[in-house]
């Protein structure tokens, strides 16, 4: 069955593209797929955006796309998907796109995946106590016995916790498998069926905090899980425990954590925090048992284009006929990041 | 088929069994094998040898364990097996083992893991580089701009080079699955099917140095391998290049590292060097770009329960007839480290 050619028309805020598109990425669309501008629109209510629309049949969008409501979707009569090289599309798209039959993709499982790979990581590193001890070689420039220091260091026979299997925590699970790590997960939406598929064990968040070794928080910012992490259930967390957050700081009860870490109980990497850039008093940068970093778990340099090909390999799908591989509901948007 | 019950007997330097037994390990041992001594014999010599080793079918060998020479073969008629809870067995395993049909087996296997666990975890930090932007963060106490700092971050689109598909660069080459990260292998006795294999592309040691982002070295250290990584191969890594070493220190050139790392032009993460222990006053210490860790990322801690438990499980297949999963053969020790 031979296929019309269809249109793919650019979207997305100022520099942005020269970020998530690599040399070369958009001079060859793959078969069946014409790109109509190299220079994104910003707005779509000029006279340019408005020829461009008239010939879109899918629009391809990025960070800071302006929103497409009922009145661009007028002048978009042909437009049928919407594939965003990005995380979230609730900035930019509009339920008009829904209820009008345009189809919405997302690369918010490809950014996912760098939160988890740094997860991962440091998940690794904290069993083994890498850094701790590192960073004690570096301070004393003299032999270090690394189990004098830490006897129960190494990732074997090690629990590891999972707070929410999100997107990112089911990409964590899932980089986990090849470890002789043990992983339970506390989601009070994951069934037990979901959790056997996913090979872990489903626990309530309690146990979980105070049966791992390390607790990694993967739930989305909402409105019901704000103060998540409470103090209650940090001070169940076992002296030792290292505490990941790569979620939002929001999410966690700041001074109880950092109660805890300046008795010297626990440890914590931090990619996000609150404030969303900490004072330069914060006790959080000095504290020797804290690694903080500044919100790079996330998509960032050369992984953007990992988002751009996320979202061409969509239209490439639609061009053959395929169906979409991300897509996003109108009703998913309420649960989500 | 029944089959009789076979003696296990441990034989290992002092100290060495509270390490790598867990509470309760020995307590039962899988049907069909029964454990002689709960103590281990540090020596083979003394009256209660003697008499342990008359009876022992299977030797569980540790560390430090004495040499298993004819003289002992002589007083252990029934030893059909030697199963080391640890990496080599060069320092106590005899030929005169092999000669009189002594099987041997090792858990060098299992040895490896942690060292390609720690090697995973730093190529991951290194392309995204974590630790270098935390070290700004940390220090500065201001916003940092990550991919400000380094354009070319990110675990997308990089190039890994592992020298030497050695058991570790294996464990590290199977560990590197996951990712969308290309991974490439210099070792001149990896053969093209090999490497395919594998799934990796096998190159030149030349061109790994100046093609990969991160370069993981991985040969075992033998009379050929000295100054492996000489300074002319060193010249060869572009600027922001990672060299990982966890293999030994005097396969490099550390003064050909040590000057491009004060030049700032080059990472590295050395768990190795030379000296084993460096002096205080050494500038590998004091420079930013360098993460030394002190011999860790070998078996350690809560790692050396799986050494004892896969000579275990080797002992298990015997005592059902199974061939032993890992075993080792004479011709085999000039070979690996």
């Amino acid at each position: 069955m031979s296929r019309e050619t269809l249109n793919v028309a650019l979207a997305m805020g100022p520099g942005v593209a020269s970020r998530i598109f690599s040399a070369g990425h958009l001079e060859s669309l793959p078969a069946g797929l014409r790109l109509l501008n190299h220079e994104p629109m910003e707005e779509f209510s000029s006279r340019r955006s408005l020829a461009l629309l008239a010939e879109t049949d899918i629009l391809l969008t990025g960070w800071n796309c302006a929103k497409v409501n009922a009145t661009v979707l007028d002048a978009a009569p042909r437009l049928r998907h919407i594939l965003h090289a990005g995380g979230t599309v609730k900035n930019h798209v509009d339920s008009a796109c829904w209820a009008r039959g345009v189809q919405v993709s997302s690369a918010a499982e490809a950014n996912a995946i760098p939160v988890a790979e740094y997860t991962l990581a440091m998940i690794l590193l904290a069993n083994k106590r890498v850094l701790q001890i590192a960073g004690t070689l570096h301070r004393e420039k003299a032999p270090v016995e690394p189990d004098g220091l830490f006897p129960d260091m190494g990732n074997y026979g090690k629990r590891v916790g999972i707070i929410a299997a999100s997107k990112i925590g089911r990409h964590v699970i899932r980089l986990l498998k090849p470890f002789e790590l043990e992983v339970v997960v506390a989601d009070p939406f994951l069934t037990e069926a979901d959790a056997q598929a996913l090979g872990v064990a489903s626990v309530e968040l309690e146990e979980l905090m105070e049966s791992s070794d390390v607790v990694s928080l993967h739930a989305p910012a909402l409105p019901s899980t704000l103060n998540l992490v409470n103090a209650g259930l940090i001070a169940l967390m076992r002296t030792g425990t290292t505490f990941i957050n790569t979620a939002r700081g929001e999410l966690v009860d700041q001074e109880a954590l950092l109660a805890r870490l300046e008795r010297g109980e626990l440890f914590a990497v931090l990619d996000v925090t609150t404030p969303w850039v900490l004072p330069p008093d914060s006790r959080f940068y000095s504290n020797p048992n804290v690694l903080l970093t500044p919100h790079l778990a996330g998509s960032l340099g050369t992984e953007l284009e990992r988002l751009a090909a996320t979202a061409l390999a969509e239209a490439q799908r639609i061009s053959r006929g395929e169906p979409l591989r991300f897509p996003v509901q109108d009703e998913d948007l309420a649960f989500t990041a």
